[in-house]
């Protein structure tokens, strides 16, 4: 996207305000051919920690898990700055980047960190639910990594014109995007009948 | 995010539809120290290549242009699937991955790559501006890869609970998101009085 308009953040309260507000981020790991994969996977900060999990048979996470320097970025599409040229047309967006190595967390922290992601996925919903097995525990893989490097950069401004284009006849303006929204809750086709819509499922819905 | 429930998916509309979706690329290139670095960016599909714009003094893109090896993730996340425990519940989504090169086009090739891109960004904003200038032109780097190295992931199913979750109490479904919506246009504080919202600005808020 074009970079005008773009400004560097370096307040922490902004980078959480960021990385609480979604829970899609793109991790970036070497290739191992002197390239790069980007994987998508959803994650929770957990104060001054990014946490992913998965499966124990994720190759990515066990690459990851290994200590390789890794960069995961959390982007928001905000907006569309609609100027009046296609040259100063551009985005509304933030987005983090944050560099470092991830570490698998002991079994001792699995509980945790799992109810953490639970939480932040549908918040509510632990305390709907059974505890997670022994098997199932086994069988997840949690990463850390710590927020030390990062670089938050915000794109929140107006259409920048030429002032001859200001001048002229084109409109300009932003159009930003609302917030998403999620639909109706679906029942599982295997639902057994009489089982209500939970508090949590509901509340994703908002207020 | 748990990879239960995700299949492989070969089928090559099915990843245009997905690329044709969302505007927000995430590219990953070799940081140079072993690591890698993962650029947000907004793009477009040009038949069987994706296109990137920015301005020519953008240093990623430049590397990127280099000949380097580039990995573009193209992410939608859909909805959640909310299972009866939290080790099942997982997500809806679709993911590409493309690996490939990147070109800089050559100037010939701008002003049609250029009109295609804010076309995708804001369908029917070209016919509503003046042409790009030969300095914004001068400006702007576009860069092209082809669409051939890729896969596309798909989770789009049920929650997949065990026997003994099933015959308990607990809901199970899934929460789609709804597709993003623009909200009101709001004017530049600079615009002219008079001058009406585009169409094309107002398409963007759907039919």
């Amino acid at each position: 996207m074009t970079r005008l308009g773009e400004k560097a953040v370096t307040d922490r309260a902004e980078l959480d305000r960021l990385l609480d507000s979604t829970i899609l981020a793109h991790v970036g790991l070497a290739d191992g051919n002197g390239g790069a994969v980007v994987i998508p996977t959803a994650f929770a900060r957990d104060g001054d920690s990014i946490l992913l999990h998965g499966s124990t048979g994720a190759g990515w996470m066990r690459r990851a898990a290994d200590g390789s320097p890794a960069c995961v970025t959390v982007t928001e599409l905000d907006g569309i700055v609609v100027a009046r040229s296609s040259f100063e047309s551009s985005f509304r967006y933030r987005s983090a980047v944050l560099f470092g190595t991830f570490t698998r967390l002991p079994a001792a922290e699995l509980s945790r960190a799992l109810d953490l992601l639970t939480e932040r996925f549908i918040p509510g919903r632990v305390a709907e639910l059974r505890r997670p097995s022994a098997r199932e525990v086994a069988a997840t893989m949690v990463l850390s990594m710590p927020i030390s490097e990062w670089s938050l950069k915000v794109s929140a401004g107006w259409p920048d014109d030429e002032d001859e284009d200001i001048a002229g006849d084109a409109w300009a303006g932003v159009v930003e995007y609302e917030p998403r929204q999620f639909g109706t809750p679906q029942p599982a086709p295997d639902l057994r009948p009489g089982i209500a819509v939970p508090r949590s499922v509901r509340a994703l819905a908002g207020p």
